[in-house]
């Protein structure tokens, strides 16, 4: 990233404006909620004495938030593109393996991020937000690697009605999870200091829940 | 509820304001988020002439919200109150018929809603809102009936924590599930004229799929 250098060419100052648009958007909404943050105070928060800084570098509300949206999940598919990779050179995948390679990645970003973090408990606004909640789902989905670890599913034909709520159920228990995780660290319920403990004991519980929950409902054993 | 009727003592008018304030809300934010509905919107929508309508009946937006929350808790545990009581009378209680007493009344009562309904897409917001997320939890857990579950609950002790990370894995399911179907219904992505198979299918699935979790993860069999 550029500093904002009084030399810096436009674009560079463009790209800088935008990384702050999108991170005062995401702590705020994450800390006050979208209904209770404007676009001014967005643009008030990122230092930007524009006051339609949003509407200039994104147009819209809408528009911001699908770009946050799309870095993060950028970000987890850099870290699971390797450990899907790996899975489908071994041939042969357990459905604990398979489930794995969906949660430890979102895990591994969100200790990335550090504490406090804000990316988990704006995911899940965005995920119930009507205007929102396609763009944010279709994101996660069209990632390559979930496609292939959807390739990689073993057993019987089952119902797609069923596999496809039984995907809703991990993708639920994924994101609204996380985002408890990330509120009780940005609050105090859980210890900041032992963060990093917490984020993998709750992947581990993940695994174990997904896996039992799958085994039950569509039989993946 | 009292008609408004022009002899309607002011009670009675209040009341029906309130009711048809609590209704309009719950429609809008659901259709529209949170973000985007101002309590002006809805006290519009209600066909109330003084602009302060929302305020005069409820004082603040969070107040309102917290009304409807309760008054949906207070049906579910009218449902839920009777099934408890039957399996408090067995003696013996089966991991399988406790979590269908914490799924089956909610589906119920979503079913008693018709189509298209809100409520499902209003909890779920509310239960990711910051503002609101602690009410709309508490005001879930404190029902006597969930309570009396918990104590039905058997077999080895447990670590609290896990118990807990359990029990909101469970929450998030039921909510997050119900909302999604709420909204494949509203939207048309689910046929309207088969609602009441597709709810009940989905609490079928959910009894299965949280039976899975919480056996591999607490042990509860």
């Amino acid at each position: 990233m550029t500093s904002a250098a009084p030399a810096a060419p436009p674009s560079s100052r463009s790209a800088l404006a935008r990384e702050k648009l999108m991170a005062a958007a995401e702590r705020l909404y994450a800390e006050h909620g979208f209904a209770n943050v404007s676009i001014r105070m967005i643009g008030e928060a990122a230092g930007q004495r524009n006051k339609s800084a949003v509407q200039y570098h994104f147009t819209t509300r809408d528009e911001l938030i699908q770009a946050i949206l799309t870095r993060h999940a950028a970000a987890i598919e850099r870290l699971r593109a390797p450990m899907v990779a790996a899975l489908d050179a071994l041939g042969e995948v357990s459905p604990r393996e398979r489930i794995s390679c969906i949660i430890v990645p979102t895990i591994e970003h969100h200790i990335e991020l550090g504490t406090p973090s804000w990316y988990g408990r704006f995911l899940a606004q965005a995920l119930v937000e009507p205007s929102l909640r396609e763009y944010a789902i279709r994101t996660q989905l069209q990632m390559p690697s979930l496609r292939r670890l959807e390739e990689l599913r073993r057993g019987p034909d089952r119902d797609p009605e069923l596999l496809a709520q039984n995907a809703a159920m991990i993708r639920q228990l994924i994101v609204h999870m996380t985002a408890e995780l990330e509120a009780d660290l940005a609050g105090g319920r859980a210890d900041p200091a032992t963060a990093e403990r917490s984020w993998r004991r709750l992947g581990e519980n993940l695994i174990t829940a997904v896996c039992g929950l799958s085994s039950a409902l569509v039989g993946d054993r």
